[in-house]
């Protein structure tokens, strides 16, 4: 199997992964994959994700018009195109409509930090993008302010986006950010949600350091409470997004 | 494979994903599909959907006398047949129990609309039909003052039905509507869900009329807020419909 | 394939349904059905019942002394029996934890009535029998006042049980109540419930009663308002039970 | 089949259940069985739960030094490798984050005793171990303190760990524990959950001991309800535990 074949299968893997866990309802949701520096694999438009077969996957180029394919590529895959350019090592892009992120999404919370560590490990912050209509240049700038400082974005009234080296890879974000959400929802049904003291939470950052990952609270220059949403604070306004929520977290 | 098989086949497909997705228990549900004319497919009485072969699916006419099959059409079949005589383009019509969007159904809460692009392309405004009891003429004809309209219907106390050009696609709308309600109902345990604004919804609906999907909204003569329930609205005192659980958009 | 071998698959297959949807975490639940007037077959104890085989299935007597099978039968199995002493019409018998319905087991709050057409039709009053330690003699007692009047019964603090005439049946009945639970559970975070007029439940018991199913509400001599428990409302004292969530049906 | 291959397919079929329960998004996870009293099987880092492959799983020595495996072992064996050493008992061990038991370790809020009798019998009471950075030694030892008297124990603002005498048996209470805090969470939005007497918890307790279990309750010099988590209490505090969701269960 050529290196082709094996990234329309993981397409088509990671669409059924995406269908299975309700992440995409009907034809929601899109998937790419970079092949060389002129040509990105994607999924097709109007087609359910966890129904794909090899065949199904389109080729674009980046200015996202289509080189191969017999179904016509989805009109998304422009967001995607903006990501790869902005980001040479990021590989492959999944949005989908995770229920309990696109529900942060749809109230405007931010999501709290320092809570769960792996979720710092693997998230850090993340933001909430302006809501714009679907599909064209504007909606696909959207999330350029965001692309640089993190692996995943929600879409306010809309979705998630998140990118990474591989098809798995990017896709991980999402369910981790997803599972995150869900366990979010559930404690504050129980009480206040705790934090981790700013001690432990530099710790993970620390970690983070260590292990090769990169975080904008590694920077010289950062400022504000590590715990606390500080690197896209700023952001908040133009997105519409204020913390109604949870509680910030306390002095520790 | 000839037409017939792959008609029927279609219909355990779907018939397996309600199953799946928690939308149909026990013998809940059914799925019809138009084979000419005057036959129509349609699956049997007491079957779980989650179970079916092509072998147990029945052939009626458009009175709802069975033609064909060993096992008994279900009762129900007479609401899809006064759809598909309303509405010539219908192919295929789906009946089940999606928990959210039936959650809606029985508080007779209307669905907002400007919250999601997808959900406002696909599916529009979703009226609640008024409830009846099931199976004879006056129930089928509860969804008819809705059925020019739109493409999913949620019967108040009951379930949906939502139908299309194909088996896939009338299943299709029943999935979006259930994660968008399943979406809004996380979301307002975070606060207030915050709607798109009337400008953006408006580029959403001549997104509509470009790609040729229609919109009660786009006639000439419509009149009313289009991000706020103006074509349905006045059929919710007959419904018992009121809005309570989500504030109206705002201004903007 | 013998009906034994039959019996035994069919077991296994809705053992797996109850694990497939988190009815029974890791051994939890519990099944049977009638070989004949002095045999029944029922699943091991300390099994899950995602993965029983038919060699696992063990055979006893109507006293629940194990005749034949490797493994140990399960000591819930008492109360299987006595319903089956019970209940001569009933051939299978499903006990298991689904979520939804064991939430109002463990709050003590009654199953409203007249909501959902199905419900009504399929279950009718579902009672809550009082809590009693399991595996004895004493806990299969607890639902003997309960078991000539309805096929599903919640066990305060427990679970639920539910029987009819074959192993799929029998569980369709767990089946549409934890559904129903579920949209309660769901539709109760919109708003209060709306219930069907007296009317329109009266014609749902009338079609019960044309198609051949018993109700305690088709009694000549029952008294009491047919949409608000009239059946068991009397055992509620004893079982704790307690409205508190739902608001019972206002007149029409 | 030897028993090595058994035991790593085994991992890889606990693995694919986690997975498919949501226990565990994108690589989050590990499990590890005991081979013999050096070397313990277990599960790679940066691997996803639900594909993995008996050539996956690494082998450690009792000190978490890697002896074989192409991947890289998770280093929060250190964790299992402690609980190993304190329970000669335990051959396998179990960690991921289910949803709803993680949802109370960030609540903080302690699981209710008394309400199920299978969770009585089969968990006891649920401890809640201190946070701490993961990965290291001083993470090990936050679960020491409760490994002797708990098969499983949540991990504040983490997750949960569970042990067994196979691996299998080691999920079973994750399991277990997940489904209780399910019907926890959800029994909640009806109402007050309801308890179990003192009478009728010691009898449970008492057939705990009949079956060969063990619970701290049992001990000659137990003091305090055994209704109301009297064996862990005193650590509530320096692990910012606090009951405030549900209320202690009153007299009777």
């Amino acid at each position: 199997m050529n290196d082709v074949k094996k990234l329309k299968k993981a397409i088509c893997e990671v669409g059924d992964r995406i269908y299975k866990r309700g992440f995409a309802a009907a034809n929601d949701g899109n998937i790419s994959v970079r092949l060389n520096e002129n040509e990105v694999l994607c999924t097709p438009t109007l087609h359910c994700k966890g129904f794909l077969k090899p065949k199904d996957i389109c080729l674009v180029d980046m200015d996202g018009n289509q080189i191969a394919g017999k179904k016509k590529r989805s009109s998304e895959v422009l967001l995607h195109l903006e990501i790869m350019k902005a980001r040479a090592d990021v590989q492959s892009i999944v949005h989908c409509h995770p229920p309990h992120a696109t529900a942060f999404g749809v109230a405007r919370e931010p999501i709290p930090q320092a809570v769960l560590p792996e979720v710092e490990v693997f998230l850090g912050e993340v933001p909430i993008a302006p809501y714009e209509t679907p599909g064209g240049k504007k909606f696909a700038e959207t999330i350029l302010p965001f692309v640089q400082q993190s692996n995943v974005i929600i879409l306010a009234n809309h979705g998630t986006v998140s990118y990474g080296e591989s098809v798995e890879r990017a896709y991980w974000w999402t369910e981790v950010l997803d599972a995150y959400c869900r366990i979010l929802i559930l404690a504050r049904q129980l009480g206040p949600i705790r934090y981790l003291s700013a001690e432990k939470t530099r710790e993970l950052i620390d970690l983070k350091a260590k292990w090769g990952f990169t975080d904008p609270r590694l920077a010289a220059d950062f400022q504000g409470d590590i715990r606390n949403n500080a690197t896209f604070r700023h952001t908040w306004k133009d997105s519409g997004v204020e913390a109604r929520a949870f509680d910030p977290p306390g002095d520790a």
